[in-house]
């Protein structure tokens, strides 16, 4: 005997999410049969709303349901400064922060040869693109701080520097609250190079 | 700022399922933002024909979309021996043995004096209406191995022996595979207890 047909299909269809094993699949198809109708109507919804009216900003390829999206339209923000970032999910990393103000462009990935991602596979000539025109004063490559991340930096920094426009990239270094004990060789050895006069 | 409307109501949603933090919850809601519709959809419908469509069996309990259930209406499955558990999940995990061809009865539960749950709480009373004629000839009782599982099981044996139906309880010891070394005290001593001629 398998599950019955409709549990069946929802363990299939948690399956297919990341990161969720038969297992868990069928104690997440459990927990829903307890949930409350509405609650579950709710959830549906919600995941088709989600696909059908999120779209990515043409300006700055963000997640948002408006095009251009609340970022890019908000007029109190700096227009001279834009952040350049690997995932939509880091905008939201940045906005908690609560600090900076200015615009932001998503890549939607990171240079990876291995892969075979190259500048075209990413958001690169849209920002170029975005830089033509001369509001544009300083660029912030906040991109992981990993392989790709680097040499995606390194690749946009070659490109725009000889335009003239600013381009500046994130801190490296101990996490705030981090134990210099634990530090990796390579965050300490940033972390020195980084070092500067107080 | 915060996530645009739809997809922060779909991280709500994957909140609510249980061992969801927002952090997976987020990961997975940008996960369905990239897959393809009709995945979303069929998921979506998974969700409501689930919460829909699935019943318990009105004789054994088990979650079902036909009452009674494909096991209870089975024709050649033995109908003098019920095997009682705590979970519809159990069932499948007793299935997937692919051995036992007798009845099941599902408690959905255990007795559990410290949360409130008495014998009348889970299908106890349900179970003991189901004896009354005279088909079963055995119960076999496989709630878990916790304390809350042994005393139901003790509970259910006090109640059922004097009709007369034989009793019996699955056997615990070193699971298939195991190590000596690292079983725990109670584990082992009761392998011992139920240790047996070869």
């Amino acid at each position: 005997m398998q599950y019955p047909e409709p549990i069946a299909k929802l363990i299939d269809g948690f399956m297919k999410l990341p990161g969720i094993g038969p297992k868990t699949a069928s104690r997440l198809a459990f927990f829903v049969l307890d949930m409350k109708e509405d609650h579950v109507l709710d959830f549906a919804k919600a995941l088709v709303n989600a696909k059908r009216n999120l779209t990515y900003c043409s300006v700055c390829h963000n997640i948002t349901d408006m095009d251009p999206c609340r970022i890019c339209e908000d007029t109190h923000r700096d227009k001279s400064v834009v952040c350049v970032l690997q995932d939509a999910k880091d905008v939201i990393a940045m906005e908690k922060m609560k600090e900076y103000r200015g615009q932001y462009h998503v890549l939607h990935g990171a240079i990876s040869p291995m892969d075979g991602i190259g500048p075209e596979d990413i958001k690169i000539p849209e920002l170029l693109k975005r830089l033509q025109d001369d509001t544009i004063q300083e660029v912030i490559i906040a991109t992981n701080p990993t392989i790709e991340g680097e040499a995606t930096a390194m690749y946009m920094s070659r490109l725009i520097k000889p335009t003239g426009i600013k381009v500046t990239r994130i801190a490296h270094g101990l996490p705030v609250g981090g134990d210099l004990e634990y530090a990796d060789e390579v965050t300490l050895s940033r972390a020195i190079e980084g070092r500067r006069e107080i």
